[in-house]
């Protein structure tokens, strides 16, 4: 296993010099490619293509069959954890996913156990070790996890929520409990993350997609204070390559200073944070990901050029970007549009770059 | 006209002393009151409720008897503006706010106009001078208009949506038509709440509900800068007593020092903000009004009590605080719990008022 032959995504999340600015894009392996869609109906369902290491291996590599990315994601879905649980996983057609056996009872949460990686989540590793074999290492393979709070709101609610309420109710009313399903997920995201840099990823990420609708206390602790665990617990290095960590939590932009501090390399960025200004903040302590609100792929590739250099300018020159959507990129997104943004990051980040 | 008895709300909008903080509550009369539900099955309809003065007083009126709050707000909808404008609102049962007729084409566009307040709108006015007699000069009372970017957001979709993503489309394939549709409703809010001053508002907030969905760049451009005209149009006082205004932008955490600088008194927190980190930031400029959590609520009396505690330490000692939840009360909230958290602000805030 030696450096990929690109590797400018991992030399930008150590913040070391590169020629250009690196980008992937958030659910880059989805259905704004036909590509995408046609071997998902192969498939099956979604959670069969996650399944099955072939054809995860398969749709990992189709957006860099198309565009020259910088990296590559492990196809694979966030709430793989509490399905390895036991609860259940499934997604309803046209929705969100689901799980059969939401938590309910006190004696649900006591009862949770922190899945093996080796047998619950074989396919996941396996679909790792496949995918980096595919690569050949051209480019890097992130590797990457739900956060523990992210999780425990599927866990509690059984769906996607836009307030979560179920779970606010028990942060507030018992927090005891709600420790105990973090406590239990960041055991469980620690073993999981471990075992997919085994397999062979080379950098791994965070996915805290619902830290954001906390308050400032609980963000610190219920979504931080785990994800410091996780960072803690898992390995810095592989065959005596560093192993970059990034961190996302979406909404999280008041918070870029406390996560800097919890021992990653890289903060994902939403759209809502000035990237220029973000830099200001934590630029010294940790590299940036991010953040073109992926609403901009809907207009014209004049505007997603424009949109592009306006983020390649506000971070500024210098190593420690890389560059990507503020969040998944829409079903609705034309392929060629993304093809203009990769292209526009490359050439117009170079001066960025000069020595 | 004069100056309510309790003006503890007014003056800490102004950053003026007051002997502890005042506190309202965002959709203080709503379902949570079993007789708020009991006028609006009379009422028929939620909009039938807004359009009758009468029975928007009443509701009005109620979370007052029940809880020494110290400010009043107008019954309404955010959504009477694009109502009046023709675009026909309804609410689906059990659903959000609807228009019959989204704008589609380029031509309706253009078409819009500014209404008369004192024509289409006269139920609201109607409403604001019965609400201010029956109030008999307690406390005072809050006039409001959504935002113009949170209306043109449920003008262009016709409805809520998560990502609002046919307004992001338009944002960045046509701004020169969301900056048209912008303009007409800067205007139309100017109008709209310089009639509800003229017909006895005390105070106005702009609730920006959705500018926090948009990019730093953009919210300036589209949201910010247009409730910046909303600042300069709008009388500064009536009958010599100075009218305060509120800006609350949802999500608008990162743009508080911006949002300070556009001619208002106060700024409106959600609940993902530190409230004294937010007073470092702009506190020598505006009051600030927040912002606790509305899930807190459902939690323990003692939970509400203490999470309220910490609001009021954060902010800390001396003028300029307004307590409010950093989003409305749930319609699941037990009323209990808001007479304890009214009861626990009032009490817990005179220390930090001891001269």
């Amino acid at each position: 296993m030696s450096r990929p032959k690109n590797d400018t995504f991992l030399r930008a999340l150590l913040r070391q010099p590169t020629p250009y600015t690196p980008i992937w894009i958030m659910r880059q392996a989805g259905r704004y490619l036909p590509e995408y869609n046609q071997t998902r109906a192969r498939a099956g369902s979604f959670l069969d293509l996650c399944k099955s290491p072939d054809l995860a291996t398969e749709v990992t590599l189709q957006p860099l069959a198309r565009f020259p990315l910088d990296a590559a994601i492990l196809f694979s879905d966030i709430l793989t954890i509490p399905d390895a649980m036991g609860l259940g996983l499934y997604f309803a057609e046209g929705e969100g996913p689901r799980f059969e056996r939401p938590l309910r009872e006190e004696w649900e949460i006591r009862d949770l156990d922190v899945p093996d990686p080796t047998t619950h989540l074989r396919y996941v590793l396996d679909a790792v070790a496949q995918i980096r074999r595919a690569l050949d290492n051209e480019v890097p393979l992130i590797g990457f996890s739900g956060s523990p709070f992210t999780l425990a709101c599927y866990m509690i609610e059984g769906r996607g929520k836009t307030d979560f309420a179920e779970t606010k109710r028990m942060l507030y009313a018992r927090p005891d409990l709600l420790h105990r399903i973090l406590e239990v997920n960041a055991r469980a995201v620690i073993d999981y993350l471990n075992a997919q840099i085994e397999a062979g990823a080379q950098a791994v990420m965070v996915f805290d997609t619902w830290g954001g609708i906390l308050s400032h206390a609980a963000y610190h602790e219920f979504s931080l204070r785990y994800m410091q665990q996780i960072m803690q617990g898992i390995a810095r290095s592989r065959d005596g390559e560093l192993v970059p960590r990034i961190v996302f939590t979406k909404g999280g932009g008041l918070w870029l200073e406390s996560m800097a501090d919890i021992g990653v390399d890289a903060l994902g960025l939403d759209w809502t944070v000035d990237i220029g200004a973000a830099r200001r903040r934590v630029g010294e302590r940790v590299a940036l990901q991010g953040n073109l609100d992926p609403s901009v792929l809907f207009a014209s590739p004049e505007v997603v050029r424009t949109e592009a250099g306006k983020i390649l300018e506000s971070f500024g020159k210098g190593a420690g970007h890389v560059f990507n959507l503020g969040h998944g990129v829409s079903q609705f997104t034309p392929p060629e549009h993304v093809a203009m943004l990769v292209d526009a990051v490359h050439e117009l980040s170079r001066p960025l770059h000069a020595a």
